[in-house]
């Protein structure tokens, strides 16, 4: 399905509209900007140009063509003919009121007119509106144009019609829109997000924690979790064998204890616990722990592994952990050098049931990036401006590998000598029997002119004697880089 | 550096304590493991399990071997001789106190007596001990195998020569143990939670939302920033040119207004203000706001992309969006099939500042996945017992590519019948050039017996008039797949 051709109008064009702006524009939508700042223009296109980098690449497909952007005079201009019309100005009533009073005198009748408000109560943005009806709340969160919630409220004067058009038009760009039940100041995520706020502001207060401290108790902590696995079902998963009602009835006394500066808390009693545990079984009951405990595992394990491609935060302390674990023995070139000693982790797995493809030369990939850093190509030599690049990979694949299974990487030299060097990878179990054998031909290249250069020091000395020792030995059969 | 070889009692073996042995065991250590409960030593080896798939593929490299499990028969016989007990027995001070005074009875004088506890101050712990010096909290996180987070808390009775230990200790562990300044109750993690826990009881007992609701609007927001930036680095980054001073104080009148039932709030100060601020120029203040906005795009895009990988939570929404972004047209069997037309995302960059090797076959394994649906062998067939493995994969490399181009695919048979499939992949840039070409030799296989065989229906009979069709095409040059 094509996506549909809508017109967006933003109103106020700071990070929340500009990112609104961005997530409707590379979903294909045209969209109309007003806001009286003079920066508005930069500062949107800043957020475009953050979103047009980081948006598209989340999907294996591509997304329909960018919708046309302008810069209107007025709100009116930029409402007429709108399909959505996101009002994104400073958090105040009454301009938000104003503001909305200017776009409905405007915008077309049927127009979803919505707010980003953090707080305010779609009642209270709708109060003495010419067609409060069309007013409702579609909080988003911080990158719009990358973060998929949105807390859509409405008060009683919405239709069920409106509501249902602002659902899905929200969720065909992408989004993930959640309809709250009834209107509260602050709506859900941002009265959570008040609590951590309050309780952080005493620790930092009261010097019991800096920022960076309560960051890292976050970020290598629950933030982990919470990015795949709410409070409630972490807590379900948590709670073992005995079941959510148990493991609620071992959080009661604690909210008798001092263990937050917030103090207004409700009854654990026995209905609140059944009301929790009863919704909890609604939402994971088709789950057994064990296999919540395995699909959390997963997705740990995914994040963390994402986490350490970036080298940051718990992916960084991965990476730490492999630099411990790696141990730097001088390297004998008279036989096949390992390059490679490794787990298969659980998210190299695909619908075969196995490891795919994919990772069995990310396996080599990584191999070949560590002989050649036995070879001197490191980081240093890189940062020179010179590195290699491969031009052509084999691989052959004799046998399966599954998750946790132990793959060892033996790689030589069949070739080298001026700008060219074809490696041999053998992939080996445990056991020692083979899973894949791969053959790569590399070429020697100076990142600048990103074309074709001969090694440089040290490389070209630690390369002649490699290839010296390592050209003894007897070639595999059936090689065929480099081939035409 | 060989990880040296310690020894762990472990001290109460349940979710917690079992999550312990398994991290220690799995970097090595030897484990003894104390509890009374008939059913621990089946406890622990299914939490065992579950870290045996998931931890030692995190790592590039191989674990040391895992150390030695034993169920000893009392405290006694656990502690001696250990150079880390670790307590986390159920959460009742006078239960901790009098396991505590055993374990001291019994443990070598320089050994680490770290307590699990979520709530005590380590001076509660301690009080009345033979040895209150060598008592100290190391609170962890849930599952202890996967998550590094350990909350280190002393009271002024510990040595700084104790407490260095077991940062140390941790750290060789894979673990990220931040040292907290002043003992409070519940340390700093789990008074967090414990404010997120309290205003989310309100919102389920005031029926404002359910728990999947409150899940839901946690783990596609804010659980997401959370996973790589904490509350302040985020706030930073968010508030974008303005500064981190500024943005506090928009935060100042919210603290006022009712966006929480827990109302016992700091008086967010000029002083307060400017400490925060402080902090975070400490902090973060080696990046600029931009360089924080790409850093948090990348990591938000590498995890959302992870748990795309997973199809889960705000992953499974992406692939919702693919599955509505995919036209599905009748195939045209008699040229070239596009089986790929997606963008190059962030996190397939490599240190050569351009698309990885491996990316390129990942494009053209979904490339295939592709052409194989076309050809019918679909979910369906899959779960019928049938597939395609891959035995050859031949790439060549002609151009790179980086994030945000975009890459499409024309993919076609070159050769089929019988239990082979032999296709060939064109990788093409926006403009039309070839980035890479791709050569895959495929057997269709039975996923009961792992073995080859002929391809069932609808493959056969789709196959047999797409092969028909496909070869009538000129054939590339230089094919080098399937010769031996």
């Amino acid at each position: 399905m094509a996506a549909d051709k809508h017109t967006a109008a933003i109103i106020g064009g700071g990070v929340i509209g500009g990112g609104w702006a961005a997530r409707f524009l590379l979903n294909g939508w045209d969209v109309r900007v007003s806001d009286p700042d003079p920066e508005a223009e930069r500062k949107i296109n800043e957020v475009l140009a953050n979103a047009r980098r980081s948006l598209p690449g989340l999907y294996n497909q591509k997304l329909p063509p960018e919708g046309e952007l302008t810069f209107a005079a007025s709100i009116a201009d930029a409402v007429d003919g709108a399909d959505w019309i996101q009002e994104s100005v400073p958090e105040r009533l009454e301009i938000k009121q104003s503001v909305l009073g200017e776009i409905q005198a405007a915008a077309p009748a049927g127009a979803v007119i919505a707010s980003s408000t953090s707080g305010f109560k779609p009642s209270e943005l709708a109060d003495g509106a010419a067609n409060p009806g069309q007013i409702l709340v579609a909080h988003p969160y911080n990158p719009v144009y990358l973060l998929p919630l949105v807390e859509v409220v409405r008060h009683p004067d919405v239709s069920d019609d409106i509501v249902a058009r602002a659902m899905h038009l929200l969720t065909a760009a992408g989004m993930k829109p959640v309809q709250i039940k009834k209107e509260i100041d602050a709506h859900i995520g941002d009265r959570l997000l008040e609590a951590v706020w309050r309780e952080a502001l005493w620790l930092i207060k009261d010097d019991y924690a800096t920022t960076e401290e309560i960051d890292d108790i976050m970020r290598y902590s629950f933030g982990i979790r919470w990015a795949q696995m709410g409070l409630f079902e972490t807590y379900r998963t948590a709670g073992g064998e005995a079941g959510m009602e148990h493991f609620i009835a071992q959080f009661a006394p604690a909210l008798a204890w001092p263990w937050s500066r917030l103090t207004d808390v409700p009854d654990l009693d026995a209905a609140l616990t059944k009301k929790i545990a009863a919704q909890s079984d609604a939402q994971s009951g088709n789950h057994s722990i064990r296999e919540l405990e395995r699909l959390r595992d997963n997705n740990l394990v995914a994040i963390m592994r994402a986490l350490k491609g970036q080298d940051w935060g718990a992916g960084a302390l991965l990476n730490q952990h492999d630099a411990r674990l790696r141990t730097q023995e001088d390297v004998d070139w008279s036989g096949p050098v390992e390059t490679a000693n490794r787990v298969v982790p659980l998210d190299w797995l695909d619908y075969n049931g196995h490891m795919n493809e994919t990772h069995y030369l990310e396996v080599v990939s990584k191999a070949c990036d560590r002989f050649l850093i036995l070879l001197g190509c490191d980081s240093t030599y890189i940062e020179a401006g010179n590195s290699y690049f491969t031009v052509e990979n084999i691989i052959n694949h004799i046998d399966e590998a599954n998750a946790g299974d132990t793959i060892r990487v033996e790689s030589r030299i069949i070739e080298g000598g001026g700008k060219k060097l074809h490696l041999y990878h053998e992939l080996l179990a445990a056991d020692g029997h083979t899973l894949a054998t791969a053959e790569q031909m590399l070429i020697h290249v100076s990142l600048e002119t990103r074309r074709s250069s001969l090694p440089e020091e040290p490389v070209a000395s630690v390369l002649e004697s490699a290839i010296a020792a390592q050209t003894q030995m007897q070639r595999p059969e059936g090689l065929k880089a480099g081939k035409q």
